[in-house]
Parts: C-alpha cells; sequence; structure tokens
C-alpha cells in the first residue's frame, strides 16, 4: 500500500480558505454579506478578499505575518478572515472592549505587521499606539495602520494615510494565490481575555480552524441558506467560527455594529435570520425588550460562556429562540461540547428540561476525546453526576499553543491532553456538566462546592436578575459561600432582604451550601467579555463582616490558607489565626 | 510560530474510528444496530468491535493486511468497518452480486488474509475458493475463511471451522487498541465494478474516509438521531461512508439482508426510517410497491448513479419521500457532488423542479475543487448550461490511488486532478450536469449528443419503463442514437410501435438527437451493481439493420473510426467503407 502517494489531487491541505473558493463557485450570486443598506454576494465577497490579499502582499506582508484589527462586526473584519490567510499572514481580532494598554500589550506581543483600525475605534487605536510608541524603541516595530472607515456611510476620519475601501480599490484581485503548503500553519492569534492573569496569545492552524469550522456546522445543524446574524462579536474565536462557517454554507452574514436589541430584532424580521450565537448575558436584554411579542419564525440560538439559568431558557423558548448550550474557550477554537438535544427529551416537564438544556454536553465531533478527570490519578471521575473532575480536552481543534509561551503551553497540555482548568461531572447518559472553574471551587470543610451550583439556585428566586458566588474565607470551615445579587429593577423597591434569599436557599439546597453572606449591588462587576470578574469579588468577600456569632475572618491570596484578620483590611497575609467559631 | 509542536493533545490523526470511540461514550445507550429481532446500543457495538479487533489481531493481522469480506448488509459487515482498521487491517468488501471467477480474482489481486462469508454466500464463496486454489501456487496464499452464521436464527452454515460470533465471544475486549500514526494510512479497499475494463482496487485513507464522513453527514443534513435503513448495500464506497456516518452522528443502523419493497416499508413503518440512500433503481421497485400510499413520515433519500427521470421523481416526492441526487462514484469515496436545493426553487413548477432535481450539483465540501474542463486545453468550460467538458474534482476525499496499479493511477491523477471520465456541463448557477460518460457520448455528424439527455426525454413517453441509448454506426454522420426501450408491463400488450416513441422524440428533441432506431426488449442487460451495461448494447447496435433507405454501417471496436460492414456480424474491424445516405 505504500507505492501510494499523496499528490495534488488526492490531499490539498485543510483550510477554510477553501470555503470562500467553493463559495465563489457554487454560491457565486447568492448574498454574502448585508451591512446596512450594503449588500454583497459571494462571487462579490471573493474579489474583496482577492484584493485584500493582493493589497497585503503590495505592503510586504510575508508568511506568519501578523495583521491586527480593531473593528466591530463590518463586512471589512469578515473578509480579513479570509484575505488575510490568502496572503500567508495570520488574523489578529482584537477585543474592542479592552483598554488602550492591554491593546498596546497585545500589538507589541503580537508584533503585528498591520493594524485595521475601525473608523468608531480611531480614539481608542490612538491611545494604544501612543503607549506602544512610549514603550517600544524602534519605530520599525510599529505596525503599519489602517483606517476602516464606514462603508455605508463613509465618516472621512483618519488615522494616517490609509483608508480600508482605497486600499481594495487600488488592488489587483487577480494575482496568483499564495498556495498553503501546511495545514498546521497558522491561521489566526486569539488573545484570552484573561481576567486573573496576562493575556495569552492562542494560535489556529488552519487545520484545526477548518475540522471546528465543519464540526461546529454539523453540531448545530446549521442546514443550507442559513441567515446568521452577528450578535457575537468575530473577535471572540473568530467568531466561534462561523465566520468561516458561512462561506462553507453560502450563508448571509448579517453584520451588526452592536448587538442592542432594537439591532437584533429589527435585523431578525428584515432579513429572516435563521442563526445566531451570543454570551447569555445577551438573553437578558433580549427578554426585557420583547414585551412577550412572539418571533416570526424560529430562531436557532447558540451559546456559551456561563450556563444559562433554566428560567432564563424557558422564557427564551416561548419567545420562538431555540437555544442550544454550547461550552467551549478560545484554547478549543470556541465549543468544544455541545448540549444535544435527545427525543426522549421532548416528554419530560419544561423544568427538568430546562435542566438538561442548561448542561455543557457531548464533545464535538473533531474533539477525539473529551474526559473528567481526577487530576492527581488521571483517571475518568465515575458517571455519576456528582464526582468532580477537571476536564480535559484532545484532538485536531485544540490550539496549536500559546505564542512565544512556551510554559503557558508546557502547562496547558500533559499526558496527551489538554487541561480546561474547568471543573464538572460526568453524567450517566455521558453528558458533561460544568461545575466550575477550577479556582471557583469553593471548599467547605473538606467539600468542594460548585459555586454554579449556588448561582443556579439563588437565579430561581423570582426577584434576582444576577448572581454570583465566590469564596468567603471561614474560620472554622476554611471557605463557604458568599452570594452577590443584582435584583430585577421592578423589585428594587420592594425591600427585599438576604433572609429572604437565604430561606430560598435553604429549601433548595443542602445545608453546607447555603451561602454564609449575600451581598446585593447595583450591578456585578465584569470583564470586556461580559464575563463576571470573579476574582474581584472574592476580593470584597475577603473584607465581609460576619454577621455576630461567627468571627470575622479572611482567605490569604496565596493558596487557600484560612487566616484570622484584623477586621480592617484583611492583608495579613503571612499570618494564620484559626478563631473557632460554631457552624450557623 | 515555528516553536509550536504537534502533541497528542492538539494533533489526532483522522479516522472514522474516532466516531466510534465517541459514540460509545456520548450515545453508550442509544441503539446503534437493529437487525431481525436483534438489537444493539452504542457501548455493545463498541465492544463487539474491539472484540473483533482483538481476535484479527490473535489471528495474526498485521498492519496494511486486507480483511476481505462478502456479505450482505448484516450487523458483522458493519462491525468490520471499526474492527478492521482498530487492528490496522484493511477492510475490503465484496459485492456479492459478483460471479465466483470476479471474486477470486478479488481476492487473489487484494492478497486477502482473512476471508469472512455471510451464510448465505458459503455456496458462491467455495466456488471462488475452488478458482483461488486452481491459479494459486501455495497454500500459504490463501485466505483464512471465517463464516457469518446468521445471528437471529443460526443456521450451522459452515466453510472450514471458525464462525464470526464464536470468533468473537472467544476474544478479549480489553486489550490495548493499534494507535493510527499517520491519516495517510489505507482503511479501505474497494473494487470498481469494472463494466468495460478489469477491476480495479480503490484505495480510501483514514483522513479521506473520515472528512468524506463529515462532509456527507454536512452535505445530506442529517440531523441528531437518524435511523438509517441499509437499503445500499455496505460494499459500495462502505456504504457511501454512512458505515461510519451512523457511528459519528449516534443513529440507528437498520440492516436488512436485501431491500425488496416490502423489507423497506416495513422498516420504514417499524423503526421510523429517516434516512437511506438507494441506486434509483430501487425508486422503481418503490413505487410499483407503494399502491400509491403516502408515507407515515418524511424519508430522505439519497441516490446517486444514473440521474433518476423527473417522472419518477415527482412521483417518489408525491408518496413522501424527499429525494438528494447525488453523484460520485468509488474513487471519490461516494458523492462528490450534491444537488443541493435552493430555496428559490420553491416557486417554479413541478416540472421545472423535478429537472433542477436531477442536476449532479455542487460539490461536497471537503473537495478542494471539481470543475468541468476541455481536456486539450485543460481550461473551465462557460458556464453555459451547454459546453461538454471532462468533470474534475480534487480533495482530500479522493483516493491514494489503485491497489499495485501505478499506470491506472497515475492516468486517473493529472494536473493536480483526478478525472472521472465523466461529460458534463456548468449552468450559470455553478451548478454541474453529467451528460454522459465519456465513452458513452455519441458524436454525430461533429456534433457531441449526451446519451443521457435523449434517454430523459424517452422516459417522458408515458409507456417507457426503462431506456438506454447508445451510439449506433452510421455511414454519414459517423455515429446515431440508438434506443432500447423496456415498456412498462401495462401496456406490453397495447402494440407500441417505434413510430410512437420517434414522434415523441421529434417533438421533444433537436433533430440530429432523435435516436435512428428504437429496439423494444424485455430487460436491459445490467451488470452486478444494477448499471446498464452499455458497451453490450453498443455491440447489439452495430449489428442492427437500418431500415430501407439507409445503408448497413458498424462502428469499430477499436476508437470511433465508421466502418462499413458485411451487413451480417459487423465484425470487419479492419475496413473503412464510407456510404453516402441522406440524413433522415
Amino acid at each position: 500500500m505504500d507505492e501510494l502517494f499523496k499528490c495534488d489531487a488526492n490531499y490539498v491541505p485543510l483550510s477554510p480558505v477553501n470555503f470562500l473558493l467553493r463559495a465563489a463557485g457554487v454560491y457565486s450570486g447568492r448574498t454574502s454579506i448585508i451591512y446596512k443598506r450594503v449588500q454583497f454576494t459571494w462571487d462579490q465577497t471573493y474579489v474583496r478578499c482577492r484584493r485584500l490579499s493582493s493589497a497585503l502582499l503590495s505592503l510586504g506582508i510575508q508568511k506568519n505575518d501578523v495583521v491586527s484589527v480593531l473593528a466591530p462586526n463590518t463586512p471589512a473584519i469578515y473578509e480579513m478572515h479570509f484575505g488575510v490567510p490568502m496572503a500567508g499572514g495570520v488574523l489578529n481580532t482584537i477585543n474592542t472592549r479592552l483598554d488602550a494598554g492591554n491593546i498596546a500589550t497585545i500589538l507589541k506581543h503580537s508584533g503585528a505587521k498591520i493594524f485595521f483600525v475601525d473608523y468608531e475605534y480611531v480614539p481608542l487605536a490612538k491611545e494604544a499606539l501612543k503607549i506602544l510608541i512610549n514603550n517600544t524603541n524602534s519605530s520599525s516595530a510599529l505596525p503599519l495602520v489602517i483606517v476602516i472607515d464606514d462603508l455605508d456611510t463613509p465618516t472621512g476620519i483618519r488615522l494616517g494615510e490609509l483608508e480600508y475601501e482605497c486600499l481594495l480599490a487600488g488592488a489587483d484581485p487577480n494575482i496568483e494565490l499564495k498556495e498553503l503548503k501546511d495545514e498546521w500553519d497558522p491561521i489566526a492569534l486569539n488573545y484570552t481575555s484573561g481576567t486573573t492573569s496576562a493575556p495569552k496569545g492562542v494560535v489556529y492552524s488552519h487545520r484545526g480552524a477548518y475540522l471546528s469550522t465543519m464540526s461546529l456546522l454539523l453540531q448545530w445543524e446549521v442546514g443550507s441558506e442559513p441567515v446568521y446574524l452577528w450578535a457575537l462579536p468575530m473577535f471572540h474565536c473568530n467568531g466561534w467560527t462561523f465566520t468561516w462557517g458561512m462561506a462553507a454554507r453560502g450563508g448571509a452574514n448579517v453584520c451588526i455594529r452592536s448587538p442592542t436589541t432594537t439591532e437584533i430584532y429589527k435585523a431578525i424580521s428584515d432579513h429572516k435570520v435563521t442563526h445566531f450565537c451570543c454570551a447569555p448575558v445577551v438573553f437578558n436584554i433580549l427578554l426585557e425588550g420583547s414585551y412577550n411579542r412572539r418571533l416570526p419564525h424560529k430562531v436557532n440560538v447558540l451559546t456559551g460562556g456561563a450556563p444559562p439559568p433554566a428560567t432564563v431558557l424557558q422564557s427564551m423558548q416561548q419567545l420562538g429562540f431555540h437555544v442550544t448550550h454550547a461550552y467551549g474557550m478560545t484554547e478549543a477554537t470556541g465549543p468544544a461540547l455541545v448540549c444535544e438535544w435527545r427525543q426522549e427529551w421532548d416528554q419530560l416537564s419544561p423544568d427538568v428540561q430546562s435542566k438538561l438544556k442548561a448542561r455543557q454536553g457531548i464533545s464535538v465531533l473533531t474533539l477525539a476525546g473529551a474526559d473528567v478527570v481526577d487530576k492527581k490519578t488521571m483517571k475518568s471521575v465515575p458517571r455519576d453526576g456528582a464526582s468532580l473532575g477537571e476536564i480535559v480536552l484532545r484532538g485536531s481543534s485544540i490550539m496549536k499553543g500559546y505564542f512565544k509561551n512556551v510554559k503557558d503551553t508546557k502547562e496547558a497540555f500533559k499526558d496527551g491532553w489538554f487541561f480546561t482548568g474547568d471543573v464538572g461531572v460526568v453524567h450517566p447518559d455521558g453528558y458533561i456538566e460544568i461545575k466550575d472553574r477550577s479556582k471557583d471551587v469553593i471548599i467547605s470543610g473538606g467539600e468542594n462546592i460548585s459555586s454554579v451550583e449556588v448561582e443556579s439556585v439563588v437565579y430561581r428566586h423570582p426577584a434576582v436578575a444576577e448572581v454570583a458566588v465566590v469564596a468567603m474565607p471561614h474560620s472554622l470551615w476554611g471557605e463557604t459561600p458568599c452570594a452577590f445579587v443584582v435584583l430585577k429593577k421592578a423589585v428594587r423597591d420592594k425591600n427585599i432582604k438576604e433572609d429572604e434569599i437565604l430561606r430560598h436557599c435553604k429549601m433548595n439546597m443542602a445545608g453546607f451550601m447555603v451561602p454564609k453572606k449575600v451581598v446585593f449591588m447595583e450591578e456585578l462587576p465584569k470583564n470586556g467579555n461580559g464575563k463576571v470578574v470573579k476574582a474581584q469579588l472574592r476580593e470584597m468577600a475577603r473584607r465581609i463582616k460576619i454577621p455576630a456569632g461567627e468571627a470575622p475572618v479572611t482567605v490569604s491570596k496565596k493558596g487557600r490558607g484560612v487566616t484570622g484578620s484584623n477586621g480592617n483590611n484583611g492583608r495579613s497575609d503571612q499570618q494564620v489565626h484559626v478563631l473557632a467559631v460554631s457552624r450557623l
């Protein structure tokens, strides 16, 4: 069998760029992009991407050069998903919610050769570049800046001399494409949000991006002619691969600058949107803005991040959204587990259904493995829905590694697995449910308490809009849960007390899991991705005075050692004073 | 970016075997196989495949050894799709409709180490082995024979000492699996039917099989929990990859020994079948046996091979079958083009819809390219729906090559393309339509006539059940179409004449395309795959006496040279006598 060699006819490196080449042929006249009053077809998008690629080459972009972009969901950033790799470059989409300092750090670390900036983000980019200049010795290390003006209504705003549309207009779409020789070559560089550490640059290969795209289309059952609304930023794992996926499916990309309630509902009815992805936080604004009107047609929603509370899922469903829940991370090129629905669940009560739907689910097809293991023994935990372990993944959709960061790359990959840092259980049917981030697990008297589990109970209280539970130091039990609660606007004047929330908790969870403290807040601290910054809440919990009968306690920053505090600022990291208290 | 290496966590060789490993975990308790009164779940199928793999290893199977099987669609042949590659072997499924001589040729050419034989095929296998023994010098070259008895109702029939179920029962399911190191390694060996030449052994890689499976699931939009009926033999391109595909989807495989009308309708209603594949010839038996009863639920049918006539497609649709038309070949791991439906076509008349549906369509996602080219210039033909060219394909789903056949492999792969030998056109919307096999095109007075196009018109005559059109030698035009027609049973006594068919043709096609002769037959000559053997019809056409006013002509076997004949057997291959005749 060894005489049968690879040749150009039977071995073509896997790359999402091929999806565009195919779309240009077989979906040529079909709508590719809708942005305000501008529309393109797939053959036009193909030509525009080739122009971009040609322009990048004439600007000196070489193989593996990084091209950064700071933009909301516009045609330009969509086109870069093909135009940049077609020129041999690596696309680095930057989170627009980051501050100038973070952006400067990314530009420096990535060594970006070109920096595309949407007109709206010119002030932010200016500031970032100023910081970059101050931190850089040679001007040759600075990226070439190209502004992307609005395609529908040009503003004339500039930062430097070049503008995206002018660049495209002047480029030759017919120059020969760079042929991809090795599917392991990098295609994208995405920085993690880094709530607890410095951002890490996650590198995807063409192979990984291609396979992730295929398997997510399959897992979400995206059929032909989807109309995809860009509610999820393309800078999140390349729009969880659906940037490339829409080319594969010949779908229409409805681009909006920001996912407001009005924009989303308008797009759904104007363009007959069939699919979108979003963080669960978007559900809240959709529910508030819906006025309980049902959608004109079914809309499929894929959501990731924090598990959406059952009540929210139910309300979404009632409006006509078909919600699928997924779990993933930048390192896994977006969703790694998807909660695939089972027909037998149709018979269950809505309540049970919502609980099943909130699970993270089963591995996407491209993963060769997903497991929950005891980190000490590296053995799979029993499939009992209760035994906690760390979620590990392996397969060709896992990142190549962290850019210029051998140490973290080595730490993430161990024993043939990628360690997610998330803690979960496996149900008897094989579905995985996340219980917490490793670092968010509350260890109380030797028992692991999942902060997510406590949150989901608190959420079910009708007055609660948002909740986050973190570890609060406890002199006897080491740690104990503390709940930070945002009440619904409608009930804020109703004088809801801590007691009421605690009573609800006691009725719905084991005693040791009941928070010892409920703190009401106007809003929860969140990072650029809309994720709650639990580190900040933990810091607050450290300073909370325990009600009478309990001694004031704090937890050390270093590790989980229980420390007594002076009841003031809790910064006595070095000392350990355990005070005896009775359990409440 | 070069410091980021492949490791076991982020680079796993692509193999369909992974679909089973995943199914065992995430679809464990779900039905995998239904065969008569026997049912298995995915965890059971997994264990059975591991037992098979273990048994093969203990019988001495080594990497790249060929394991042949002669069986209808039973659980055993399904399990071999995983158990054989898990042991490092290459699966060779043999067409059960072949004769003993062909089977012996395949066993010899493939060098099969083990030969599994379904109990029903023991007499055929015995005969094949006898021929093999006569043609083989050393007995060590003979395969070890293992009978597969009926799983539901064992018959006790044996051929040699070993039996499949006993083998599995005695095997250890827990021995370590052979780890796949290189996804380019062979997984299957499928011999082409070879109507015109000796059968060729097409080799698939793990990579090709994996990617084909993924892209066909996507293209056919196979959602979760399919119930797949095995109407298509698994020995056809591994059931066009749906053997592996059902494991990927956690579907139920409904196995039947032969796709009779009764069996198919029974399975549809007993097991709520959602999907099956078949050759278009199966449509006829389904329509005849339907008694115009509508199906209890929608059933998706994927069909390949000869394009189904529009009338047949319409009738199928009316019963509740949702037919998708595909085009492929063994060398492309099954379907390479699929006629993806477009919403805008919903508005068209049923007649136009059927015509659109009979097109071969657009390339599956895994192909990096599909084109129709002028073979001389290697340029794409215009997208005008009229210019003929050869269909060429490239991508990782194309075979590794022909086993022990460097010459044919080299001929098939040229200029970075696989040459299909099929002639087609590209419509303005990018959809490809096959007009003929290269060798079936009729060249009349310099015009290319697609035999398929003439057939589709003849088919529309209400009395016609089947038709095949081939080239008949013509003294002036070189070649001219000759139609072989099978009338419907109901009209056989109605004395339908050649004139009536010709009148129908003249009203519905260009004059030069109208057959000069219509021959009525009881049935058309077909090969083991149910394909019409046009070579045989051409041979018959050579001997036909042209009606008064036309001179008797024959076409040379060698090339397309026009030769006069003695009006008797037309075997005067060496002489060329052009006789002038008037065009009819």
